[in-house]
């Protein structure tokens, strides 16, 4: 019998804002597997730390540093055929994901991959974005407004037009892009409606105004931005 | 003393999508408030009822069905007061709200009204759109992405314009709009791109192409759509 692969979110990096499902899934783990940029620690796996048992199997799954096509292709074809194998050995596989699996999370690509020839489940998770919401303070959505998530690295162009196209929006992956977007901010009038959220739920959190965020900014952190305030508050 | 209102996320409805943190509050609560529409079942109280003690004190909160201002402010109100007499007695509160309290949730206007004056925590949920992505095995956006969040009783124009200005969208609070959002992704070619679920995680779940979804549509459902398949799958 093959076994089944589980995709599973754990949420932003508080342990305690995994899910009954997710935990235990983790807690009943023979192989583990897990997303990680080469020579840095996953998240993934520190936050899952304290439910994974003594002595399970390990899959370090290696996620490509390029935006090139072919090589990115390579690296999730080589992670899942690992993953593949140990499905084929009759091992359930628990692959850690950050945040929520399917939004924006290298999961995709294993699923894209698997789910034609195994048994695949996805377990949703709290996302970063409601993590920030929630830790701020700030609803993002009321009623009939929408909502929008723009990753920074796209063009000032294109960042510019996503913003106007929307009542509110969080703004991920800043690093070195976060000048840019604070640039783009003040020309649109919504600096001061911009809150800068970096490791949401985390003992390192921080919650500070746009003016006050770091440049660069590091890899988990964001920035929401409302543009009016509900008239039913 | 007084005591700390907890708004607590329970996710789209499967109890075991509920955080450890969440189920941790529930279970140890004296007071639960929940938000329930005039005459109509509170989904946040039947996901949450494995978990509730008995002998809890229950305080239902009346959500208005008005689109009119001083009315909603008026309910709300009344809403804030009873449980902020609770606090003040020194009991905490635990607010169940489906899926993340922030997002689309009444849950907002008893923050905004209590926050200045209570100790209050919000702990955040899985949304409808992550557990919609994750049973439809659909990632809603890789990368460099926009994804916007859409709810239907928006005007047409409006509804076309925003669905123009994401890479991939969700479309909330169907209803006896579902019928114009259908026409208007027909015309803009992405009818064929257009999963329709409903009630996701859920026993009565179901997943459907958009053609074959029922109009109109029940409250708990939803609309996911991506433009493009990501070149790295
Ligand atoms: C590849 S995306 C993964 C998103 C994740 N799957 C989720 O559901 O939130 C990484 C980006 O998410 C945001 N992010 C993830 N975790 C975060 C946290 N704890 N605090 C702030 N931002 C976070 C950052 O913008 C980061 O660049
Ligand atoms: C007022 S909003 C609340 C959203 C909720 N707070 C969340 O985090 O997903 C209600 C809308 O969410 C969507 N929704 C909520 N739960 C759902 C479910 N289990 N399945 C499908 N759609 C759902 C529907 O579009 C519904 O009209």
């Amino acid at each position: 019998m093959t076994g089944t692969l589980y995709g599973v979110g754990l949420g932003p990096g508080d342990p305690d804002l995994i899910t009954l499902k997710a935990a235990r899934l983790i807690a009943a783990a023979k192989v583990v597997a897990y997303p990680a940029l080469p020579g840095t620690d996953s998240l993934a796996r520190a936050i899952a730390a304290g439910l994974i048992p003594e002595g399970v199997a390990e899959l370090v799954i290696e996620v490509p540093m390029t935006q090139a096509r072919a090589p990115a292709q390579a690296a999730y074809d080589t992670g899942a055929a690992r993953i593949a194998e140990a499905l084929d050995a009759g091992h359930d596989v628990v692959m850690l994901c950050e945040g929520d699996p399917l939004f924006y999370g290298s999961f995709m690509y294993i699923h894209a991959r698997l789910s034609p020839r195994y048994d695949v489940e996805v377990i949703p998770g709290v996302t970063s974005i409601s993590a920030a919401s929630a830790r701020a303070g700030l609803p993002l959505a009321a009623r009939n407004e929408v909502t929008a998530v723009i990753p920074a690295p796209l063009d000032d162009a294109t960042l510019r037009k996503r913003m106007e196209a929307a009542d509110s929006f969080t703004i991920l992956k800043l690093g070195r892009h976060i000048g840019r977007v604070r640039a783009l901010l003040d020309d649109l009038g919504l600096a001061d409606r911009a809150r800068y959220v970096e490791r949401a739920t985390l003992a390192a959190e921080r919650i500070l105004p746009l003016a006050e965020a770091p440049d660069p900014a590091p890899y988990f952190s964001l920035i929401l931005v409302t543009k009016g305030a509900d008239p039913w508050l």
